[in-house]
């Protein structure tokens, strides 16, 4: 037995471009039956986490730790789920700066921050909702209910006659694998996949967070003019948490399907806001835990 | 084909009790080669989400949608993590309300504070870190770099010469399963597990936010008088983000180890601060990306 050394293996961080960073890691195997174990430097691909700070006519609302890459449609899918804006004719502008073009001096370049302006007569109703503005917002005396987290009007989605037929959906996580382009690489991000009635794949987005990930996804599409969006579904890669489940209604979309599980408050508020709920997708099988009429058998 | 009625799958939700809540679910399965296709209701467990307010001194500073259970430890492990207090005597009382039982009138039941009052002379520096008052931190303008979102001393652990056998490491996921009390059954919870050197298990939780499950293992060190955590390992049951890794700093936790992959801001911040981060962390092998002195083979 001996102390590795920080010579012998002192991980060595190359720049951080884009999407992904590479990094020297020491890859560490114990002895296991008749194998020895051993220590050997290797290449490993990371996910590549920043900070990305989010300005509303020149007021800092939101910093969310993202993987670089659709920040614009980011910033827009995140003001989507905040209940601000519901088109792209909300916005007039939204651009990136990374302090060496805003003005603010001193900056190492690490984050960036999206500048929002938004169309005359939007406004940003302060503690509206949970995210924004937290101090406000937050339970301030304990009045957390779903209502007061959560300004959805109830039955959203009611009027949304789409269905889906259950063998279209049982292939949708093999196509949310195929297009993912980083995960494969990486093992780090989260991925939500927006797809058409039919199973085609209308746009993807990865990220380390998986709010990002629909954010993103959100965004695109607020930005393509295509909110809401009736008869998709959005498919994410891990679990379908209560905010999860709001972004999905608040843009529109009448399915959110989980590979893994949806927790209570999830299926909660898709009981109430008329969203279909599919959690477990995987292989031939699927639990529907709201909303089975969208669903065909 | 037919489309399944409500009437024959509507989930029906029961009183949410505790970590997880039962309901009735449609189980959907695809026709696959010879097995016929159907569609079932059955009961599944989900855990858990609900949102809990962190007051501090009456102001609201933080809401977390989590898993009920271990809120107090919640609150303490949430206030070390953003650097406000460091030990137990920086408290002077956390206590739970639901709302019916502060004052504060109409409340449904579903959300809980926890009210935490400091110890005298202990205060909160507005604007000192990222959770903390969002709209002071964010990068009002875009001084987003680590060391603005993260007052972390460098090489703050430096000074820990604890070492780690790898064929210690290897059996900790294995140990944290089985302690899961909850996992196995909703598949929904993060779990965040607290060894010693010998690889003993000191401590488990669980939570739909893996954020705070990590809080809720420091919060029960910090009450316990336990903080720093020197000489112990943290194993978290997904990714290693740069959050858990400062979470594991700011507790004086000298080896950080994640089931899954880190991503590149976490071992930036784990090489800066002198952390040893594991990613990989499954079978017989692990990925070391920083600090390997602290790791024998």
């Amino acid at each position: 037995m001996h102390t590795l050394s920080a010579r012998e293996s002192e991980p060595r961080a190359e720049p951080v471009t884009g999407r992904t960073a590479r990094r020297q890691v020491l890859r560490v195997t114990v002895a296991d039956g008749g194998r020895p174990g051993g220590a050997a430097p290797r290449a490993d691909l990371l996910a590549t986490e920043e900070p990305l700070g989010i300005r509303v006519g020149g007021t800092a609302v939101s910093m969310t730790m993202r993987t670089p890459g659709d920040d614009i449609e980011l910033a827009a899918g995140f003001l989507v789920s905040e209940g601000v804006i519901t088109s792209a004719g909300d916005v007039a502008e939204i651009k990136l700066c990374d302090g060496t073009t805003c003005g603010h001096g001193d900056h190492d370049g690490l984050g960036n921050i999206a500048d929002v302006t938004l169309a005359d007569g939007v406004t940003v109703a302060p503690g509206a909702r949970r995210n924004f503005l937290t101090t406000s917002a937050c339970g301030i005396c304990g009045k957390a209910s779903i209502e007061d987290i959560c300004v959805l009007p109830h039955a959203a989605l009611a009027g949304d006659t789409a269905t889906f037929e259950a063998a279209t959906l049982a292939l949708l996580p093999g196509r949310l694998r195929e297009a993912q382009r980083v995960f494969s690489r990486t093992g780090g991000l989260h991925a939500a996949g927006l797809f058409g009635a039919g199973g085609e794949l209308i746009v993807i987005r990865e990220d380390v967070g998986r709010h990002n990930a629909v954010d993103k996804v959100v965004g695109w599409a607020l930005l393509a003019g295509r909110l809401p969006l009736s008869g998709c579904v959005l498919l994410v890669s891990g679990r379908a948490s209560f905010e999860l489940a709001q972004k999905a209604v608040l843009a529109g979309i009448p399915l959110l399907a989980a590979v893994s599980a949806p927790s209570s408050l999830a299926v909660e508020l898709a009981a109430e806001t008329g969203l279909t709920l599919v959690g477990f997708l995987r292989g031939a099988s699927m639990n529907v835990y709201t909303g089975p009429e969208r669903i065909s058998a």
